[in-house]
């Protein structure tokens, strides 16, 4: 599964980013130099194979430059591109063009998990374009992902600014073919992907007329939010459920310790967690744990989903129902691993686990958490279910240094895009984006919470997750999930009712 | 003079935009493979020494990345910038910042030639800062303009959006230096420095509150204004003053053809025109009369000025009276001597005139021209004074590739910063930003002349050539010049009032 390159998701952002602090955090316990785990290492997102063809789309191939804001002489790169026009009304009538930022995974992986863009794009007369992110899935410099990722050289363009420098090269030379240049595009993005659509439409609003950015924490840097938001929520989510459970995993990383330091202690745990092969240190175990608990938060659904594994409905109330319900007598860590099982085991097919240890993989996520997409993230002594930690950007450094030969600019990601005193700089500038958040997700808090102007709009619901007005809606959908996509809509509406009109105007002067 | 560094300035736009294709059309005329002429080569701008101190900086280094949007492993190079805080009334009453974009040359010139600034910032209790723009003056990468214009790999992070993230990164460095993130940073800028000020308000609105953007043509892109533009202002500039005058000037290169094809005819026209070196081909010749007429159209002040070259008020006035009143039976070429000296000789102390012939000098704005700046100029065979041309990219993009070995991306900038539909793009986008403009200036053509709403303004003044309101101010002013002043005054005032009380509400709150 680690291997496969098509499963990731935004989750993706959550085991580099946060994890190396977990992983810190626990190394204040263990001394290990384990470096920071790495890519979507345990979530088993299960790729959708389009089985009823319902979303369909051609796939094209677009030629970009690797450098867009230099003139080295460099090879060009094929970025991938999903394409669907059969509901497009066309440039006669400025038929809409919806456009999804890629984000750091397999296109096809996000347009068979971006529903909302199909499902209302019929009723827009919308075209659908899913543009991949650069050195992902099948979008990969120098011809290959071996020779993209072969070094910190090739990987250097691997940067948000020349992916959404990307978008606004296909999309206007694309526009200009078809000689749809007054159409209005559309952004849409999830997670690192939200991050690119708002920002995109912030430093390309010739390009696009606005932006839903679902789950974007573009305030997830530097001192912008307390550094200790993203676990505490994670910690509230399962605190909400139960006390006692939140108590229990609290209390767990000691046990974990303690277990591990006993002679025969790393078998034993091996045998409480069914693992595959013996753990040769705890690292790994601790890694397993916190992944899972960090990804329950997010997918944190109301209804039955496989969008990362496939889990119940309100998975985490089901985690600690198994974690206080285990039989009288269970230990802590037995509690642990009947609660996790949820997570990597719901449909109770796993007969053992595999606890991928390679910390050396390089992934494009890993890349970019040692560059541009420096996150600060500590748990709090008193609030966190996790290990107290607090970050420590010169370890996360030497880290980046060690593994990928860079050294990461922390600063740089709210020197280009800003995000300090937010609601200020944009009350007079920019406008359409939604800024859409469930606040059950972890990432919600390193979102925009409130409404900024008149046309750029906080959305929250109490009871959503990461993302989740971006999937396909079902017959499950609780009524605040309907009205906020019904609001989205209602929104988009208005950027494109008031593009039309402003080009009429243009039109009759 | 060529080779001084000191001494270009905005025309150095006009110089490699705009020559390019006046070789080109005297190419039809004259077969030859000359390339572009190059920079500044045919201005002799005055260094204004800064004899009287009026003007006190302090001048500082910045150790800035090479490429702020890879993480290649590049050498950093030092930017140079001038600062001055002896008015700043500092963090605690949040002092303003005016950055002064520094745009293709010396930022020493720039400080002398922008009093405006200067004369403002006490009123205001306001730093002054003047960052040198990449790869002019001392702000070289790589240790040296040698090593720096070496080859187009050493060039090619000579670019717009380097230049913006140099500023960005600059700013934010020293206002955290100084713990004065409070404090609100106003743009200025001319000509190319102008656009990247708007440009710089446009995509980091986070840093800084306002812009004002003098005679910043960021429009003269692709096919947004005529290509016929610029050549018609400069050559209505003329027709103004005396239709004779314009006439004798469009006849004039039919004249300057048949003389050159005669037997003996280079050397007569090379003391016709007081050379000091025989001609070898007219092109030299053409070039040089050319470009005096486009530098004087941008700088037809009303009143005498040395910011090229020494030049009386209403300096075309002052030629066409000279190629008009010359003596009964002089030549056409003659006239056109006569008419000319006014620009290149107007102290009269220069006994001959050298053209520098050298096509292959490397210098900074031929190199952005041949990259990002690519603006497409034609000449009308009925409007225009000069010869009849059409923009021929192919020719154009053929000339970078054998002068730079590097192919140009026409479409880049526009994709990037906009300028197609701007009035609506930055409708509801987009604030604080002042676009001056005088109408005898040939790059206004190319700039806003519109207001797009009520914080993106456009001020004209029908009297005013190129960027003159950031000139220091004069007894010679007229009202106009000081009216155009007042109100950028008040709407800079404005900016820094509502930036204030924006933060003002939020400690109260």
């Amino acid at each position: 599964m680690a291997s496969s390159t098509v499963s990731f998701i935004i989750i993706i952002i959550i085991t580099t980013v946060l994890l190396p602090s977990l992983s810190s955090q626990l190394s204040d316990l263990f001394p290990s130099n384990n470096p920071p785990p790495f890519l979507g290492k345990h979530s088993h997102p299960i790729k959708q194979p389009n089985h009823h063809q319902q979303y369909r789309y051609e796939t094209r191939y677009f030629s970009q430059p690797l450098d867009h804001f230099s003139f080295l002489d460099l090879p060009r790169f094929r970025q991938r591109y999903l394409i669907n026009t059969e509901h497009w009304v066309g440039p006669s009538r400025s038929g809409p063009i919806f456009l999804y930022c890629g984000n750091e995974g397999d296109i096809e992986w996000f347009a068979v998990n971006t529903g909302f863009v199909w499902d209302i794009a019929p009723r827009f007369g919308a075209m659908i374009l899913f543009p991949e992110h650069r050195y992902y899935g099948d979008s990969m410099p120098f011809g290959s992902k071996e020779e993209a990722y072969r070094n910190a050289t090739t990987l250097s363009y691997l940067t948000a600014e020349q992916a959404l420098a990307d978008f606004a090269v296909l999309i206007t030379d694309l526009k200009k073919n078809l000689s749809a240049e007054g159409c209005p595009v559309v952004l849409f993005g999830g997670s690192y992907g939200g991050m690119l659509a708002a920002w995109m439409r912030l430093k390309y609003p010739h390009v696009a007329v606005g932006a839903l950015a679902s789950s974007a924490p573009i305030l997830q840097f530097e001192d912008i939010v307390p550094p200790e938001t993203f676990y505490n929520i994670v910690s509230n989510s399962f605190k909400r459920e139960s006390s006692s459970c939140f108590d229990t995993i609290k209390n767990s990383w000691n046990a974990l310790r303690s277990e591990g330091q006993k002679e025969d202690g790393l078998k034993q745990l091996s045998k409480t967690f069914h693992l595959c092969r013996e753990l040769t240190s705890v690292q790994g175990l601790s890694d397993w744990l916190d992944s899972a608990y960090s990804y329950l938060a997010m997918v944190n659904y109301p209804y039955p989903s496989n969008f990362l594994m496939p889990l119940p409905g309100h998975p985490i109330r089901e985690v600690c129902k198994r974690i206080d319900g285990s039989p009288a007598g269970s230990s802590i860590l037995e509690r642990i691993f009947n609660g996790v099982s949820v997570y990597y085991n719901y449909t109770g097919e796993v007969d053992c686990f595999q606890l991928d240890d390679d910390p050396h993989g390089m992934d494009g996520w890993n890349w970019q958490a040692c560059t541009e997409m420096v996150m600060p993230m500590s748990s709090d002594q008193n609030t966190s279910m996790f290990p107290a930690y607090d970050w420590d950007y010169s370890a996360f450094r030497e880290g980046c240094q060690r593994d990928f030969q860079v050294t990461p600019r922390p600063r740089w990601i709210t020197t280009e895009f800003g995000g300090h005193d937010i609601e200020h700089v944009l009350k007079s500038f920019g406008s359409n984006i939604i800024f859409s958040n469930g606040l059950l997700d972890p990432w919600s808090g390193g979102s925009v919470l409130k409404n900024i102007s008149e046309t750029i709009i906080a959305l929250i619901t109490k009871e959503g997750a990461h993302h989740i007005d971006l999937r396909a809606s079902s017959t499950e959908d609780p009524d605040w999930l309907v009205e906020q996509r019904a609001t989205e809509i209602k929104l988009i509406q208005g950027w494109i009712y008031n593009y039309s009109k402003k080009m009429k105007a243009t039109f009759e002067i």
